[in-house]
C-alpha cells in the first residue's frame, strides 16, 4: 500500500523553474521504490504570472495550494526595479501571505559545512547549526504607516507586532529540537534597544528553559551574533530569533557555509493544519536566469527538509547523503540540470 | 596662539579606563608641540557610579558634558546579569541618552582593514568603507510597549520611527563623505518587507541622489548586505543605513576587519550645536577588565577620528598612520599599555 502526498510546485521566476525542476528529478529517484507517491500540482505563480494576468496571489490559488500536503517553492521575483512590476507586491502580497496565511510559525534554516564546501573563513571549524527563525509575526507583520508622505514632514513608522503566544509556540518548538541534537540553544535578540520586543522574548525563553533543564540557554545581542558567524560559528547549535533577526542571520550563515546556493529552508506548521513550504534561501536571481548557471543544491536539500517533516526520514536522509558525496567531490562548475542528476544518480 | 578644546572623558566601565588611559597617551602625544590643548575633564559614569550612587546620567552630569567641545568614551556596561543592575539601564539611560539627546545623528563607523591585521576572511580583498549609520531614531526610539505581560495573551510592540528631517540630515551627510571618497553610496535596508520606514529611506536616497549625479548608488537589502561583507567587502565605498541595521552591519564590519579590538566610531552631530562623542565600537568586556589584555587601538582610531572632527587633520593623519605601522609590526599579545606606549612613541 503506498501513501500519497499532495504536494504543490511553485516553480516561480528567474532560476527558480531550474533548480526546482533538479529538486524534482531528485524527489523521483529518491521516492522511485518507496511507499511513497507524490501526486505534484503546479502552480503558476510570481512576478510572470503577474506580468501576463496582473495576478498576485488570488483566492483561488489560496484555497488549492491549502488542499495541498506540502509546498516546494523555487523562488519568487522579477528584476528589481522593474517598472511592470511596481504593484506587483510579489514579497508580501506572494511569499510572505503563503507564510502567514498557512501559518508557517516555525522558519527552519540548518547551516552545516559540508566537506568540500568553498567558504569564505580561513578556519571556519564545524559549522552544524540551525536556525529557528519566528515566521508570522515581529517586524515583518506590515503593520505601520506613514503621515505627511513625501514631504519634509514626513513620519514613517514601522511597528513590530510580539505575541506571547506566538513566541512561546516557536521557542517550545526551538527546545525540542535542540534537545535532540546538542542540548545548546540561543537567543538572539536586542533586548538592551529593543526594550519592548526584548522583553517577552526573553522571559518566554527564560520560562520555557525551566521545562528543559537539559539545554544550556545562552543569550547574544544581534550585533554580537554576526561576529561569532563569522569567527567562531561552531559554538552554534540551535538559534531562535524573531521573524527579522532570523533573515539577516540566515543569509550570513549561509554566506559563511558556502554561499546561499547550498541554503535550505523549511516555512513549516508544526500542527499541520496548513501545509508546510520548503524552499532555497536564495531568491530568483533574474540575472543569471535560464543559464543553467544557477546551483540546485538549495533547492535539493529543502527537499530532505520536506521529506523528514512528512516523516520520510530515511528518505531525507539519504538525500542529505548524496548531496554530501556530490559536494565532496566537486572540483568545478557544472550546468544546474548536471548537478541535479549527479545527486539523483547516487540514489 | 594655542587653541584649547574642552574635552570630556568618560573612561565608563570594565575595560574602558585601560583602552582610555592609552587614547589619551596617544592624544598627549601626537598635540605635544602643537597649537591645541586639550583641557580635560573626566566624568564617572556607568555602571560603577550607578553601584555606587544610584545614578546613571544626571541633568547635572548632562548640562558639564553639554559644556564641553567634545566626548571621548571608553565603554559603559556592567557584568551582564548583574542584578544590582536591573535598574542600572546603561544602554538606554546613559548611552543612549548621550546619543539622542546631544543629537548625534551621524555614527560614523569606518572600516578599514589594515595590513597585518589578522582578520577571519580566507580572501577579504582591499577593505576600506565608511558605514553612516543613523544615530537618533529608527527602531531605537523606545517607542513601543505591551499588554497583558507576563501572561499568555502578552502583546508587545516595538515602533521604529523614521522622520524626513532624520533621515534627509544623515543621507545628505554619507552623499557629502561618498563624494570626497570613491563616489560609491550603498543604502542598505529592507525596503521588501519594512514597506513604512523602507520607503522614506528610498524616497529620500533617491532624491538626494539627485543632487549627486557623481555618486554611484546601489541598494542592497540588509540580509544581503551581510552576504557581500562576507564575500565581497572591498565593494563597498559609502554605505548608508538606519540604527539598527548600522548597529549590525558594523559589529561583523569589525569582525570581518580584524576584530573589533580595531573598530572605532564617531557619534556626531555635524551641525555643532552639541559636543560630538568618539568611542570604540567594542563594550566593557568585564570579563577581562583590569587585565592589560584589551587592545587599545580602537580607543586610539577614535582619537583619529576626534581630531578629525575638530579639524585637526594632519594630527589625525598622523595617528592614523602611527597605527597601521603598529598593525603592520604585530607579531603576538602585548599588555594594553606597551600597544598604547608603542603608538604614542612612533608619534
Ligand atoms: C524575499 C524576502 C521577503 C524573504 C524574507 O525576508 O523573509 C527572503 O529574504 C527570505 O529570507 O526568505
Ligand atoms: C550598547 C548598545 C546600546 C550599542 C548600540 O546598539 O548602539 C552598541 O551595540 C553600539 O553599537 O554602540
Amino acid at each position: 500500500m503506498s501513501r500519497v502526498v499532495k504536494l504543490a510546485v511553485i516553480p516561480g521566476d528567474g532560476i527558480g523553474p531550474e533548480v526546482i525542476a533538479e529538486a524534482e528529478k531528485v524527489l523521483d529517484a529518491v521516492t522511485a521504490d518507496s511507499g511513497v507517491r507524490f501526486e505534484k500540482t503546479r502552480f503558476s505563480l510570481g512576478a510572470g504570472r503577474f506580468l501576463e494576468t496582473g495576478e498576485t496571489l488570488t483566492d483561488d490559488d489560496l484555497a488549492a495550494i491549502r488542499a495541498q500536503d506540502a509546498i516546494l517553492l523555487g523562488a519568487v521575483g522579477g528584476t528589481p526595479g522593474d517598472p511592470r512590476l511596481k504593484d506587483a507586491n510579489i514579497e508580501r502580497g506572494l511569499l510572505l501571505k503563503l507564510r502567514f496565511t498557512l501559518d508557517h510559525y516555525v522558519n527552519l534554516r540548518p547551516s552545516k559545512l559540508f566537506v568540500g564546501a568553498p567558504g569564505p573563513l580561513a578556519n571556519p571549524g564545524d559549522i552544524d547549526f540551525v536556525v529557528v527563525r519566528e515566521g508570522t509575526e515581529g517586524p515583518y507583520v506590515g503593520n505601520g504607516g506613514a503621515i505627511r508622505v513625501g514631504t519634509p514632514q514626513e513620519v514613517a513608522n514601522e511597528t513590530s507586532v510580539n505575541t506571547a503566544f506566538g513566541v512561546e509556540r516557536v521557542v517550545r518548538h526551538a527546545f525540542q529540537l535542540a534537545a535532540r541534537r546538542r542540548q545548546k540553544l540561543t537567543l538572539v535578540h536586542k533586548t538592551n534597544v529593543l526594550v519592548h520586543a526584548g522583553a517577552i522574548w526573553k522571559r518566554i525563553v527564560d520560562e520555557v528553559a525551566t521545562e528543559h533543564p537539559d539545554v544550556t540557554v545562552d543569550y547574544l545581542h544581534v550585533d554580537a551574533a554576526t561576529i561569532f558567524l563569522v569567527t567562531d560559528p561552531a559554538r552554534f547549535d540551535v538559534i531562535v530569533t524573531d521573524n527579522l533577526f532570523g533573515d539577516i542571520l540566515t543569509d550570513l550563515a549561509g554566506a559563511v557555509t558556502g554561499g546561499i546556493g547550498l541554503a535550505a529552508s523549511g516555512n513549516i506548521n508544526p500542527d499541520g493544519t496548513f501545509p508546510s513550504m520548503f524552499e532555497p534561501v536564495h531568491g530568483s536571481a533574474p540575472d543569471i536566469a535560464g543559464q543553467q548557471k544557477a546551483d540546485p543544491t538549495a533547492a535539493i536539500l529543502s527537499i530532505a527538509l520536506l521529506l523528514d517533516h512528512l516523516g520520510f526520514t530515511a528518505e531525507a536522509a539519504r538525500v542529505t547523503a548524496a548531496v554530501e558525496a556530490d559536494i565532496a567531490g566537486r572540483t568545478g562548475a557544472r550546468p544546474t540540470a548536471e548537478i541535479g542528476s549527479a545527486i539523483a544518480a547516487r540514489l
